[in-house]
């Protein structure tokens, strides 16, 4: 298998601007957030220089955006997206937080599953947060039910496939939600931007028998890296889109509905390279830990290009923060996702089996400082 | 004076997928929207090619936005900005709706001075509105210390310069404001997205005596055509800026950081040119007008691209919605900006002096028809 995608040298990449190459001085070896490094896909670059060539620089119009996702939906899923029930969002955490807003009222309970992508609890507020933490990377359907038997939720934030780890959720675990759901009266709000990255084995939300009332939140943003040219899609029932705010749809940028648009429809082929590259990645990574750190253990996640690694065993107060100090290579805290995970790191595959390797070797020259 | 920026090709206009050349028919020419017909300035175009090239698509970090809208506003109005007062926010509008909301509680006042850019209604949603009309298309000082005293305003929202009109409010207005807004204890929220265009004859509102207790919001996007390149800024002492949401800056994309911060430091001399074009636009309008619809008399506006045409000497029952089903030209409606102002029309001029003259041709044969 050739390694082109995710085989951009690390002088190219130190060339960027983005938040994953300026945040940290530069002898410390990025791997934290969610940005990939590799080259955009060619499909995307070409339709964008055509508007830079053309001077299209306007606010978008045509709903390309949504027919695109119903296409890729239909194709990759089988599901019979109707593109006129997609709304567009200035990106998937905006929109998340325009469906709470139409969902709920100030002081409503809201239900997530620690540990959780941060901005979860940031698009709660206001809203009074009850926490089911997942057992064993999966959700713990029992106490969610006694969640919203007991607490009596307006809303559920599903994150789907599951950030940090990576899980897919399970047609019959998507089942058990829908089935809550419905006889407790919640709202269900899934963020499904790692979906395009999962594949045939993620199952849209809005497709499990049952799920009624429900917004789906989406967009090509994180499996093509298109996190700078902001767009987003929220997809629900008419009756449950008319809730939402009349100006939720002018934060997107027309560059953004053109780059995810190309990327939906013509960059197929891409993804499907990058996710062998994650998949060959995350065993790779999975190796190196078992021959490098063996008091560790890494079982490849399902969904993501994250790896969610539990550090417990090195016997560190507090590992992330130890890695980028003494190690200099910088992962996501584990504390960022969930006060109970310290001992945790967030580790993004998206990058050359070079650096993941350098991120391992950095890890063990750590401890032996 | 050569007539380069505004001088593209209706056919390749027409490439376009934005909202101005694809919201109509293609036999209306279009003239509404505030989208500019121009190429982008080399220096924006070169940058965002770069980015694409590095696939530098992830999220801003380094406050470049900030330091040369800092750098633009010394240069431009001689205003000592620290950039470390101005914060990202997704555009212009979604920045005023999170001064509105950190600066009022629902149900609150809120004043605006109609005719007005209409989404300064909508981002008033939940509060209650207090209208104090332009008389003679500038402030009514005596009417807004009435409003002032009488429906107690948490805020006032100013357009400066003024949309859709151009009125560049005088340093003398600014001051008058100030004082009213320290008197009455009211927030001042400044939309200043047209200032670059209007040159130093503006005065930015935190630069006027007095002025406190407000927000400015700006951005690159109207004066070098970045709509599709979403960011913008909110500007205010450290105490004002704390009470914006958290949140507030993760919709502003990299992209619109990138070409914005182009725009401000290496566009100048492209937005000097594009401001002696439309001064020559509209005076090239207004003598149209004088020679082949004499009843009516356009007197060229000071601070934008945008010409505010009174159409009642016609009496036509809707002048604009006349001037498109019949004249196939697509002007914006007087009524979008105010409910008294029907007879109006608003023009687009930053375009070729053919399509400007063409415009005019249509209206004229719209009125024989």
């Amino acid at each position: 298998m050739p390694m082109a995608i995710f085989d951009v040298p690390l002088a190219r990449l130190r060339e960027r601007g983005s938040i994953k190459w300026r945040r940290f001085d530069a002898d410390v070896l990025p791997l934290f957030v969610a940005e990939m490094d590799a080259d955009l896909a060619a499909p995307i670059a070409e339709r964008l220089q055509r508007a830079i060539a053309l001077g299209d620089t306007g606010y978008p119009e045509v709903p390309e955006y949504q027919a695109a996702m119903a296409d890729f939906a239909g194709w990759m899923w089988g599901w019979d997206l109707d593109p006129a029930h997609a709304k567009l969002a200035t990106d998937v955490m905006t929109g998340m937080r325009e469906a709470v807003v139409a969902a709920s009222e100030p002081g409503d309970a809201i239900v997530l599953n620690p540990p959780i992508y941060p901005p979860f609890r940031a698009i709660s507020a206001g809203r009074r947060t009850v926490e089911v933490p997942l057992v064993d990377d999966r959700l713990d359907l029992a106490r969610l039910e006694v969640a919203f038997a007991v607490e009596r939720p307006s809303v559920y934030l599903l994150c789907s496939p599951h950030n940090p780890n990576g899980t897919i959720h399970t047609l019959e675990e998507l089942t058990a939600v829908a089935d809550l759901a419905a006889r407790y009266g919640v709202t269900v709000i899934a963020d499904e931007i790692h979906a395009p990255l999962a594949g045939a084995a993620h199952t849209p939300y809005l497709t499990v028998p049952g799920a009624a009332n429900a917004y789906l939140v989406t967009s090509a943003s994180k499996s093509w890296n298109l996190a700078a040219l902001k767009a987003g899609l929220v997809i629900g029932a008419p009756a449950d889109l008319a809730r939402l705010s009349p100006t939720m749809s002018d934060g997107a940028s027309y560059f953004g509905v053109l780059a995810h648009t190309a990327a939906l429809r013509e960059g197929r082929d891409w993804l499907a390279g990058a996710r062998e590259e994650i998949a060959a990645n995350k065993v790779f990574l999975a190796e190196e830990i078992a021959r490098k750190l063996p008091q560790l253990s890494y079982t490849p996640s399902e969904g993501t290009y994250l790896a969610w690694l539990d550090c417990t065993p090195l016997g560190l107060a507090d590992p992330g923060a130890h890695f980028h100090e003494v190690g200099r290579v910088r992962f996501n805290l584990g504390r960022e996702f969930a006060p109970e995970t310290t001992q945790f790191v967030r580790i993004n595959t998206a990058t050359s089996q070079a650096i993941l390797g350098e991120a391992v070797d950095r890890m063990v020259r750590s401890l032996g400082a």
